[in-house]
């Protein structure tokens, strides 16, 4: 079976959009498909709804709210104009009848795509696993990253 | 035989240079390519000189309008200083005999590697295929780019 | 043996940090791994400490004194706000116990990570050999890269 890897490092929504257009197209097909979410692209998978259970220093709640919390906080990496690009993006795909990066998100995960969220991303940006959306599957290292990709076919760094 | 397979999704001239000396260098040594353009990568197979066969609306204009329209108007994803630091890159590619972007691209036909641009952005972007340069082969989903990439060797997002 | 190929194409912190991340975690898990520095990634293997030999053109003077010279000036991709995302991100590093980017530099070297540098960007930005780090191998063109790729696994553009 076909196999893909993606490594989401980009928490902007265009970057995170092909990230999903990809993952779900791929997972449709019946390949087998795991995501790792580090960095900035930690912030795809924050659920705005959901709060911190251990106490956070400073220094980590400044992170947290700077980045954007969650799927619907993000914004284009080109165009953003204050937020504008942004809206009109959206808009554009709803007209167009594309799915919006929340309902893909969902899809993706119906089709039994893989969401790893890196450890030391989390860590470092203070972040913790109760702040994560339910899709997310495990807090793992960059070894298992490593192991899931061993056998596939497609690795991409998004 | 050797094959790879690029996602161009991004639109800078820098990315889109690196896209084509890999695309053309491995081209010329016997791989099978295909490059697959979307999102703001899309911008890099636009046609100046051609024009949309049908209506567009407003808002359409105004993205087509708001992008760079083809390979000329790409600009660095940083140092662009107000285009100073894109000429500089150009000129100085000259000196160095290296080829520009738009002689890599005839280059990249001529060695038979694949233009496909992904339906998804064309149509949220409101661009039409009467748009593109003479080398796109086809106007594709993402499907197709599976299909080519579950034999590649190399894959890249760019 | 697995093997991995890393495109090192961007100089942003953040973005060298994924990339060693993965180069270091792979290498120590028996992974054979190649970076490629091209473009705005040849800053990470600049040496500030080393001069250049021959002398430099006006614009090569230029170029080199506009981008980061070597892996303490690397800036981040996002929220650097005028250095001070940068400082904060090193020193939550340092307290979580991650290892900065000179550190994970020397382990990849001491886990036999192969550190290639591209010659037409070399060329193009008018840096020198001389200019590198120790840890530098060769300098190659892009047809080393493919050929390092064509028996990997995971192949990187980052």
């Amino acid at each position: 079976m076909a196999k893909a890897t993606i490594v989401m490092f980009s928490g902007d929504l265009d970057k995170a959009l092909a990230g999903f257009v990809i993952a779900t197209g791929a997972a449709a097909s019946g390949w087998d498909v795991t995501m790792f979410f580090t960095f900035w692209g930690i912030n795809i998978v924050r659920d705005s709804n959901k709060k911190a259970l251990e106490k956070k220093e400073m220094v980590e709640k400044m992170f947290g709210s700077m980045m954007p919390e969650g799927v619907e906080k993000l914004k284009l990496s080109k165009m953003n104009m204050g937020g504008m690009g942004t809206s009109m993006m959206k808009k554009r795909m709803k007209e167009k009848k594309v799915k919006s990066l929340k309902e893909m998100i969902e899809d993706a995960k119906e089709l039994d795509v893989k969401f790893l969220v890196c450890d030391m991303s989390m860590d470092i940006m203070g972040l913790q696993k109760s702040e994560f959306i339910d899709e997310v599957d495990e807090i793992v290292g960059v070894g298992t990253y490593l192991k899931e990709s061993k056998d596939a076919t497609v690795t991409l760094f998004i």
